[in-house]
């Protein structure tokens, strides 16, 4: 489809690292810890003959050679104009891309291409043997290209390449033999096994022939390549492997290096063990391929699983703290805040599946260093103990903030940089329980026991202080607001969403986390807390009952100030519950459920919750703001609890929410999550992680 | 003067590294290892009361509030607009700038900014004591924000910040409580001492008042700055210190980490340092801007000096090896090419001065890894056994190229990137002699006699093989070229400069080599060695002395083909024996010499090597691609042999190459070389050190 035009983000586990490339006409290549694309140009593609090369289109042409600065005048006037390169870039229309769960390829005639980011279930990680955590940590991404010439009446080339003048390049051969390829630094590299059909390419523009010295490169040149040639007659295919490495602290605040460095102890290293490992990272990659292939998913949903989870492992970070303990982060894509508690909840159906570890070393350092106390305000403006809560994040960048302070949160705001008290406290209770209950990892629910108990006090004490008042729906503010109040994690739709106090998506996140707190504390043989969550429940179910608008049938987003906004995370805090197949709890709350429904069943129309120019799902009435990890999650409680609501528009979004996001609105900047619904741009939340949420599809 | 506007690196002595700023409207910033000026942009002012932000022009004004990723649609139409940024950039003509030799200074009414790079007389680096040490290579820069507000009614506010989105930074107050500062990752950072009247500010915009955390930042935000207070009826100086820190192996090739990682262990230990130390940095820095001021130099001419040192320093690198051993390195600017051999040699006057240990230094690893055997290809066209020589260079952008190879030359050429075989070989021996007879280190020479031994065959060889075809002038090409032929550091002029081979500019260099040769000889007491210098000297001023136009009354640049450019490198052979106090020696050259003044009476013409346009020294007639540090060269030695042959209108230049420098032609990349002669433009070696062969100026 020519229309398509996206950047994948390929990237090995916890090394915040990606090969960024496929967007059309567009640089990309080696980025470490960005904000977005790296770039460089990446050089890909063959030539039959002297034939002029035929490049998968990622680069932006050089407008003239680097050279110049170099030759000064001579290049000026003296020396006759250099040749034009002889490239030929190819266009959509010439190739086939097909973007897989670990795999991305491109095929043209005989040519391929492809990447593979494998990844697999980890087992935790301090029981792993050196070899296993040397598979599962690597930062390497492998690939291959190939050609099938064995029609071929000549020998055609293969080209693998870079061009950034800033970041200068070496070969490596100077320094391990063994790999043929070349580096930035000690940074990035990309390599193959040396052999007599390989050569190696550095200079000025790897695609001119002079100069050369005495093995043939000009190691002053910002543009480097190997190029692998296929005898007439012959197929072949050649190893390629991408790698990454970052010695020594990178952290602030909290001293930290990558844990792979335990296992490597250079970037040669990791290229090496790529390319011994090659054929098992293939493997691995084309088993997660199949399966996603194998699922009842459409296509359109295939390919969002796919390039959610690519951009999911760039923005994942493994380190070790100074004292030996690996310390688990997700950065939140462009923002590069650090493990954003509002993504962890959301990750957490991924992370679960593949790396439960990784969720409760999460989880253990809110408890450590980003938990705090608060005082909250009443209803009728006065003040009073609060309880525990956990901050927006950790901190941006690498830099861990000081504990039970984040660096999103700021005082005395009612929008946009709040703090989120409520929010971060529900994503806790959820996070914590879904880990214990997914994982049947009772020690670690046992040992937190007193911390559920912190979280009920703080949950009632947030409905209202005095318990004769308590409704179950946040009505108070935490202190931390100053003269402003919470919000929640929709912190940049409209007040639909981003109000916390009295709000509908909250208030049904809160009967979920009350779902999971009653069966935790019942499963600790805590009667008289599990009472409390049962109660909870029931008084939260009738307020939000009472809240239905029988006249119009729907729910109102906040139950303040005459809001009519229709949202569709109304059903968002069920996503939990059901994860856990705990059905039989939803049983007594019929009453909501059916009002819910009849809400669902009134927002799927376009111009309430389906955008009216594109027909995308709109989260709220009153926003073009959508975001599409929210999207996917509540699709899956929709199917799951509510099929029936889902209108033939509503089910046919799945191919808008694709082209939002491989086509250019989005496309740039890989997976991204807060997107207008109207023109499919993207407005926030770039080169984004939280698109996991559509394993959940996954489940169903 | 208004027309000025030129970007300054102020770099610590070492690192690699500097804080650029200066160009008007030019963004710039901390720099590690980078090709030209950082991106930052670099916010520096005062205002009064609630007035405006009064900001000096180093910065490039955001179009929009980075906010916007954040606040998505919000911003977009939810919210009113932000208020316009209440900023005035001062035009050069509110303020006053002056560059000294360790200080660069700016100057609007009571506001002063500056920032001082201090440098000294660095003993042996072994011979020092932890606390010297730390004082000559701490990776610091100090400055100062100062106001007069004696006569003011109302307090006033000075600003430092930085605005980088990419490199978000972080508050210094986090790690080191002593620190009030901000600083990116582990990497670069800027602090001044806690205090009452200091305020730190962070956001995404500094100068807009939300959001606010806390403690009053927002460390989201990509922009840092200091804020400082000073009451009405006051004066203040507020301290700054801006630091530079590289963890770790940042080599490869040679293993080598940064020499101050010996006696600081953090960025944070840098700046720490630097605040205590200011006193001592700004009371050295101070002492050489005295000395400069105090030298018979024109204010043009002191420009230049202080220009050229600024950047010298920030392509100085010292490296510890795996081994402990000291390794010393200048980038070639741009380039970043490792210890170019031809700009060693320019260096040497500057580096004798002031850590003439480097010069050693740089010449030993010369012997040990960069020196090769070759064959020469004899103008019959026959090949014979050459002789040693050195590379070009040691390597780029700290990688180390293998033994015996330079990342620049490259095989089969007659320009530009060809081999410089005897241009090398002379590089050493000028380089070696001139280290050993200044430093008075014969220990040194003794241990290198065998080098010399090498070195005096083969020059010879490379003048012929068969010792009865010598006539002193280089007639050999280096069997590295291949099927072409050797050039010289000139390589982007044409080949007036460019050829080796029969090149006059060459073999007046030979001969200062010969005579250098000559003299360490005869110290060594190798009467037989000493003679065959003798030989060679006196054959070589005779071959010279025949090539003279007596019809003109010019040497022609290259003795062959009919070559008739005229080039002012003619002389800059001499430097050497002249800065050694060889005068004596040339007493036998007269007749030479004479011819030699008579060239030079020819040349300073509009038309010749006076620029037409400019009236800039243009080096070779036939050549508008000029470099300003061999101009500066070859003034010394003409001043000091040849003073009666400079006209009016040649000793009028210094002003021409200083508005070079400081206008827009070449002051976006602070001190540039290659320049052409008619517009001042630069084209080729931006940010370079080897301008310091102005230092020579100060002999005189």
């Amino acid at each position: 489809m020519s229309t398509e035009s996206y950047h994948t983000q390929h990237a090995p586990f916890g090394a915040f690292a990606s090969f960024t490339v496929g967007l059309v006409g567009g640089a990309g290549g080696f980025g470490q810890s960005l904000r977005g694309p790296a770039r460089q140009n990446v050089y890909v593609g063959f030539r039959r003959g002297r034939e002029a090369w035929r490049l998968l289109p990622f680069f932006v042409p050089p407008k003239s050679s680097a050279a110049v600065a170099y030759t000064g005048e001579a290049a000026q006037v003296g020396a006759p104009p250099p040749e034009p390169l002889r490239l030929h870039s190819l266009s959509p229309a010439d190739y086939e891309r097909r973007l897989d769960w670990a795999s991305d390829a491109w095929t043209s005639g005989g040519f391929g291409f492809g990447l593979r980011t494998p990844f697999d279930r980890i087992p935790e990680p301090e029981t792993l043997s050196a070899e296993a955590a040397r598979f599962h940590f690597a930062p390497v991404v492998c690939g291959y290209l190939s050609y099938d010439n064995t029609a071929g009446a000549e020998a055609v080339e293969l080209v693998f390449g870079i061009g950034e003048a800033d970041a200068q390049m070496r070969p490596l051969d100077d320094t391990r033999p063994a790999l043929a390829g070349f580096a930035g630094g000690n940074l990035f590299g990309y390599a193959t096994a040396p052999s007599p059909d390989v050569s190696l390419r550095q200079g000025f523009s790897v695609f001119e022939d002079v100069p050369r010295d005495v093995r043939g490169l000009h190691v002053l040149g910002g543009e480097t390549a190997l190029v692998f040639k296929v005898p007439a007659g012959a197929r072949r295919e050649f190893p390629l492997v991408l790698g990454f490495y970052q010695a020594g602290v990178v952290t602030t605040g909290l001293t930290a290096s990558y844990a792979y460095t335990r296992w490597f102890d250079s970037l040669e290293a990791v290229l090496q063990h790529g390319l011994e490992q090659h054929a098992r990272y293939t493997e691995l990659a084309l088993r997660r391929d199949a399966e996603l292939a194998a699922s009842r998913l459409d296509a359109d949903q295939k390919y969002l699983v796919a390039q959610a989870t690519h951009s999911y492992l760039a923005s994942t970070q493994l380190f070790q703290r100074a004292d030996g303990r690996l310390l688990w982060v997700v950065n939140e894509g462009e923002y590069r805040m650090v493990n954003t508690f509002d993504l962890t909840v959301d990750h957490v159906f991924f992370e679960l599946a593949w790396h439960p570890w990784a969720v409760r070393n999460t989880l253990d350092l809110f408890v450590e260093r980003y938990a705090y106390l608060d005082e909250v305000r009443t209803p009728e403006g006065t003040r009073a103990p609060g309880g525990v809560s956990f901050t927006h994040d950790m901190g941006i960048m690498n830099h861990f903030t000081p504990a039970g302070r984040s660096s999103y949160e700021c005082d005395n705001l009612s929008g946009c940089f709040s703090h989120m008290t409520m929010e971060q406290l529900l994503n806790w209770v959820l996070t914590a329980v879904t880990y214990a209950w997914r994982t049947e990892d009772w020690d670690w629910l046992g040992r937190n026991h007193p911390v559920l108990l912190r979280c009920v006090d703080s949950l009632e004490r947030r409905d209202h202080p005095d318990s004769a008042k308590r409704d179950g729906i946040l009505k108070c503010d935490s202190s931390r607001c100053g003269t402003g109040s919470e919000i929640t994690t929709y912190d940049s739709l409209d007040v639909s969403l981003g109000q916390a106090r009295n709000n509908l998506y909250l208030a049904v996140k809160t009967l979920g986390a009350w779902i999971l707190l009653g069966r935790a504390l019942r499963r600790l043989d805590d009667v008289a807390a599990a009472k409390r969550a049962t109660l909870a429940v029931s008084r939260l179910c009738r307020s939000l009952v009472e809240r239905f608008e029988e006249d119009t049938g729907f729910f109102p987003a906040v139950f303040e100030q005459g809001n009519h906004s229709r949202i569709i995370p109304a059903v968002e805090g069920f996503a939990y519950p059901l994860y856990l197949g705990m059905e039989d709890e939803l049983a007594p709350l019929a009453p909501l459920i059916e009002r819910l429904r009849k809400h669902l069943r009134g927002i799927f129309k376009a111009g309430v919750c389906l955008d009216a120019t594109s027909g995308g799902w709109k989260l709220s009435s009153t926003s073009t703001n959508t975001w599409f990890s929210k999207i996917a999650l509540c699709q899956h409680v929709i199917r799951r609890l509510f099929p029936d609501t889902l209108t033939p528009e509503a089910r046919a979004a799945d191919r808008v929410h694709a082209d939002w996001q491989r086509r250019r609105g989005c496309g740039a900047f890989a997976m991204c999550d807060q997107i207008l619904s109207d023109s499919g741009k993207v407005c926030g939340s770039r080169f984004y992680p939280r698109g996991v949420t559509t394993y959940l599809w996954l489940l169903e």
